[in-house]
């Protein structure tokens, strides 16, 4: 292609864009089709203004028809067989005629489209199968441009048809808890062998478990497996109880052998039930939705006064003087404030 | 008393609050004088303007005169016994010729110096001891408020000369986490028989505790008591370690019998030449106080946006929309954030 082929094309493709109308898209949508989907999806991850203002109709449109899907996060630390795990339990999902949409967040991804491929390729089966979407992480520069884009993903994928809806991270930084708070059940891998190989596992995401799953529990680490499934179901029995009455699960499981892959299955259909009696299921997302509110509206206030080049100078002149100890934080950060009205 | 007597007495008390100036109080804490210290914490929660000029006059003098002391953190739920613990420990203390002070955190109580008649008389022996000083919750409508006059409070002691600082909160609510993060040893108190009793605490306190101390273990007690303690230090052991590389420690005592009230002291000890050798000790509150910092300053914007009346009004008419399904959460934050800018 020379440069005026490649001018030509990229004006072609600037022209297609425009015409992918909300409308169209959210026709699409409906009719759920895969490509306007997928379309949908890298508008809304789109920095172009044009792109955003579409994407922000579509939303608009799509939110009514959202909400009608059981949203699974699945963490573990790299090594503990997230993808293989996701393959064989999505066979399961497929045997009882479920859609299902997988999106991964990968914290440490920076590239656009970096992990599709290796999903895509990880999860060989599912990812021909006609009734699987699996999407990678939408970039973004902060956690919560990633969490902003994940849910409005979710909302498309609902949209869609999908009925199943898997969030897969890693459980090392922020994004686990992140997860946490836009699913409606949350799944731990861990791997047997409790000692050195958790240290990757950031503190706290046991306690944000509805279940956890040892993997890899075939050949000689069957028995390692079961003795590490028994220490976690002691450890779990000292946490406080959930609000909503669950006692979190603890078991083995191998999606080499087949061993117990069917349990992850039973496991959240008998958690759904449960919370959708005793109204927990609708109540957890109702405050997820407020809390995605609130923690968005309070990341913009943030941003406006924290990227703030004058308050940036004055802030990191504050820091060195507590540091010192020549000034306590509190007095620093009301001189800070006072000096932003002024100024 | 009449009155024309009460007038007289309010102009006199005002006429003395008057001169109590900074220089006088900072020359009595340097002195080590608890009237003077008790005087100044009184100005940190007062709600008089004048009175706060004083204060914050009064803690920038003290500021490079504090961090002399090592704070320890103790908490646990009502009935765990942490004001009888605190009376044992401070017997040891006081033989180690250290000098103590002992500040009080009760999230349930709003009415300032509720507490201190409780906490003194609880802990007899203590109060009535010259090298010790006890004080209640400083009463604060929030708990930013209460974090912010506490770690004044700190200053203040510090500069008077106390080098055992311990902070004591009930383990529920936000107030352990607040805790956690202003003090260099963070023990938590629990009771035998892991079951119903847990219920009160915290998810995730457990993992923020330096050590874990079952009370109580004496009589009929002990066998659970012993028992529980291997429970929890089986549940320790599955916690990822400490970016301090400080194993938690549990343990059973009972400060009816005197059993292992030492070993606290011995402990803490213990933590605190291990983190001072790595660097850990300094490096932990040199995070806490840019923590705090940032914490306050954060308050200050939030409550700046979120208080402002017409502000309120938009969010309670967005959260309506967003529970009726009308707007994505994300959208709201948006308009909420560029109506504030257009106001």
């Amino acid at each position: 292609m020379n440069s005026e082929q490649l001018n030509e094309w990229l004006k072609k493709k600037k022209e297609r864009r425009k015409n992918l109308t909300s409308d169209k898209l959210f026709d699409g949508i409906l009719k759920q089709s895969n490509s306007s989907l997928s379309a949908s999806i890298t508008l809304l991850e789109s920095s172009l203004e044009q792109d955003k203002q579409i994407a922000k109709e579509l939303i608009k449109k799509c939110i009514p028809f959202s909400g009608n899907s059981i949203r699974i996060g699945i963490t573990g630390v790299p090594g503990v067989g997230k993808s293989t795990f996701i393959e064989s339990f999505g066979e399961i999902l497929l045997k009882e005629n479920k859609k299902i949409a997988v999106l991964a967040i990968d914290p440490s991804s920076d590239i656009s489209g970096g992990s599709i491929l290796g999903d895509k390729t990880r999860m060989e089966t599912l990812s021909q199968a006609e009734k699987v979407f699996i999407r990678p992480s939408p970039a973004g520069k902060s956690l919560g441009g990633v969490a902003q884009k994940t849910r409005e993903s979710i909302i498309l994928c609902e949209a869609a048809g999908y009925d199943i809806i898997i969030i897969e991270t890693v459980g090392v930084g922020q994004s686990s808890t992140m997860v946490h708070s836009m699913v409606d059940f949350f799944l731990l891998l861990m791997l047997s062998g409790a000692g050195d190989e958790l240290q990757g596992i950031k503190r706290g995401i046991m306690e944000m478990a509805d279940s956890i799953a040892i993997t890899k529990a075939d050949g000689e680490n069957l028995q390692k497996a079961k003795l590490a499934s028994q220490e976690y179901k002691n450890a779990l029995h000292l946490f406080p109880a959930n609000e909503n009455n669950w006692i979190p699960k603890s078991y083995i499981c191998s999606s080499y052998s087949g061993l117990n892959m069917e349990k992850t299955w039973e496991i959240i259909n008998s958690f759904r039930n449960k919370t959708e009696i005793n109204g927990w299921f609708q109540k957890r997302r109702d405050k997820q939705d407020q809390f995605w509110f609130y923690e968005t509206l309070k990341e913009m206030v943030f941003n406006d006064f924290f990227n703030d080049e004058f308050n940036k100078k004055e802030i990191e002149r504050k820091v060195n003087e507590i540091t010192q100890k020549r000034i306590s934080s509190i007095q620093a950060a009301e001189e800070i404030f006072k000096n932003n009205k002024l100024k």
